[in-house]
């Protein structure tokens, strides 16, 4: 059988605060979605001004990231015309989001979930998302 | 032009906390989802044990009660064979939930948005989500 | 080949007008929908306080009755348990509506379109498309 | 809480006439649509003539241009292969159109909603909505 490592919702909340704070920083709103390793959404929270369909693409960049066990950003190089993945982005309903901004978090190896962030630019939304991953992982050091 | 208020980002996370509270007190991990007036989410938590297929239930409860203006344990009554939203819960691609655990949050009489909450019993997920409101109100009341 | 008759933009403005003075008289902001022959929309208009679910409900009952043929409250009572249509509701994605207040309108005897109205009972749903099927007739026989 | 303000359905109603004017004086029957700053329907017409698949078309450029605030012609060069949203138009179940022909509407610097218009050519499309737009303006500049 199988035994998995996943965010426990005291880690998601860390999640979402420092890339709360990462948004306020750089003064965008963001909507921001934690999902554990099986895709599963832990948090979500749509800071004040977060876009509507963002929501749903936060909680579409973090799934991704988890399932994908790549940040979203590396996703849309590859899924470029002439590349491999061309076309995946209508995968799984249109859920598979090759737009930057979903970071997975690893532990030892191994992907135990991954942040999502939406309504700046996908290298804003990579910012936040980004922040919140190393957060993660000083405070997984510092135990 | 229309005038509204909503819920914003501080308002979800006293509700996701005060839910939360509950379900702790009453040894229910749930999945406790937030919406703003028109339905949209603003928060969410799945507390470590939440059901997964409870994810989805807590939204669609949160946006129900929010745009329905009513708990859906009232619904349920509502929807039943033989009375007159009998078949509703399908509508909305099956988002228009009947089951009881959501309640919609007021303030000076006009919905502000909604709680959602789901993975116990109806009863207990109505008494998490009611436990939340209860707390809102009051904070209205002391502000 | 087949030859169809169908509303047109100004008919279902027509439909709409009338749908909503009837709201208006009976103090219910309406979602109200009109469809062709074929189901697809022709026009909408979201009255100021009609529900946020019921954009789609609505949309869906005036596709149902004019697919159907019939009112979506006659659809109700063919969908209780035990009864032949019984789970219908969930066919078309859950657009089948078999809620009152979807109502087909017809000239010569054949069906041009429908209308669909949603966020008040299913009762008073059903008055206001009723009201606008009725205002049309008298304007076909007027004409 | 948050206050937002948002096209009534008398404010949708001016924005479809104006949209249809100009739809006629170009010859072209459009699917014309209107939503408000949450990105929900407002009003819908479609011209004697318009296109089936541009009724959805028209809905989602309006909740697109609501909810990204920006009009869907500007989200069309961001989306191109090797820009950063490449990819985005498969997000909220296909519902992110990044085809011209969706504008917001702004007052005093806030998205109060937006007009989709579809049948067209995407530059067609997009004068329609922004002659609907343009009249708007006037309306609340002498209001």
């Amino acid at each position: 059988m199988l035994v998995s490592t996943r965010l426990d919702a005291s880690d998601a909340r860390l999640l979402v605060e420092a890339a709360r704070g990462k948004a306020t920083e750089i003064g965008v709103p963001m909507c921001i979605a934690v999902a554990d390793e099986s895709g599963s959404l832990v948090a979500f929270e749509r800071m004040d001004g977060g876009k509507v369909h963002s929501i749903q693409v936060a909680l579409d960049k973090a799934f991704t990231a988890a399932s994908a066990r790549r940040p979203t950003s590396e996703l849309a190089l590859a899924a470029q015309p002439g590349s491999p993945l061309f076309g995946i982005n209508a995968a799984v309903g249109g859920r598979f989001s090759i737009v930057g901004g979903g970071v997975p978090v690893f532990v030892d190896g191994a992907v135990v979930g991954a942040v999502g962030v939406s309504s700046g630019t996908p290298e804003q939304d990579a910012a936040c998302a980004g922040a919140a991953v190393d957060a993660f992982a000083r405070r997984v050091s510092e135990a």
